[in-house]
């Protein structure tokens, strides 16, 4: 099975394919504009960019959205943690939280799958806390700076198949691979 | 003239009205959604906002969008500078800025006009730095924490009239103003 992904980071999409490999989906890389909204949402978010981009396309594709929410900042950055990381960075957000014991924060990743027919959502959520200091040189984004639930490492300590088995990303796509399978044996038994 | 302006923000309304007052121009409040994309670009921002909002109307709409740049934070907040005031706020920007000697900072508006032929933008600055504490009670947003150049106060400890005589806003406006004016004297003379 091939599906489309429409992203910019190319770190994602390594990624998602190295999730949808265990479920034999070969994931492909979808050129073009991700319109996205702003809005707190980010189940919008990617169900907007996803229903843009399937208007013009005949193949199935797939769009996700990620957001960071620190619980002391009022969920800041929220949907605009790439924005946040490009500007402020992970110092930015160490900064603002200088001597602050509340370090909760929570990963959220929405993924929509459309195919001109069905629109289905997926979502991922990693609970976890804000480092006290950067650590780590794999992954990408904040992962330097958040360490699961659970666990004493960041997510930019773990090699990507540890990451991979918790991260909300991985937890939305397995979904979506799982859903994808199982309509997929649907249509094979229908058609024996 | 009745002008429909598209915002939620009943500040920024009220602030509006008292600008356009001055050319005649009535405004009147639009309801609706306002479609935000994700961007960099307050005109692109205004501009997509704006086409989303008149291919519904039948009469001339007006939307805008106002950006805060930070030099030394890379630009941020920029054109989220509205959720920013609503998670991390005023306090969390001074704390981004605490030791910072390079407070430089400016404040975009982009005004976007349209009536179902004609799509034009006016844009306005306002340069400035960030203030070293929270100072006055007029205005809104960032106004608090902002120093014009060449000034002492912050927007918030001018009077509305003070405010806007330099404002980003009413800069845009007034450009909005002046060409509505002059597009209504042509209109006039023609028919005279």
């Amino acid at each position: 099975m091939k599906l489309f992904v429409l992203t910019h980071n190319p770190s994602k999409l390594k990624e998602i394919s190295e999730i949808l490999k265990e479920y034999g989906i070969e994931v492909l890389h979808m050129e073009g504009e991700k319109r996205e909204i702003q809005s707190d949402n980010i189940e919008e978010i990617a169900l907007n960019a996803a229903k843009d981009a399937c208007s013009s396309q005949s193949v199935p594709i797939v769009v996700d959205d990620t957001a960071l929410y620190i619980e002391t900042l009022n969920g800041f950055p929220g949907p605009y943690a790439e924005y946040v990381y490009r500007t402020i960075g992970l110092r930015g957000i160490l900064k603002l939280l200088e001597k602050e014991e509340n370090r909760k924060a929570w990963f959220a990743t929405a993924v929509v799958y459309c195919d001109g027919n069905i629109v289905k959502i997926f979502k991922g959520i990693l609970e976890g806390s804000i480092a006290e200091e950067i650590r780590g040189n794999y992954g990408f984004g904040f992962d330097p700076i958040f360490i699961p639930i659970g666990q004493k490492k960041t997510l930019a300590e773990m090699l990507p198949e540890e990451k991979n088995k918790i991260s909300h990303r991985s937890k939305a796509f397995r979904e979506l691979a799982q859903w994808l399978v199982s309509e997929k044996t649907k249509l094979n038994k229908s058609q024996s």
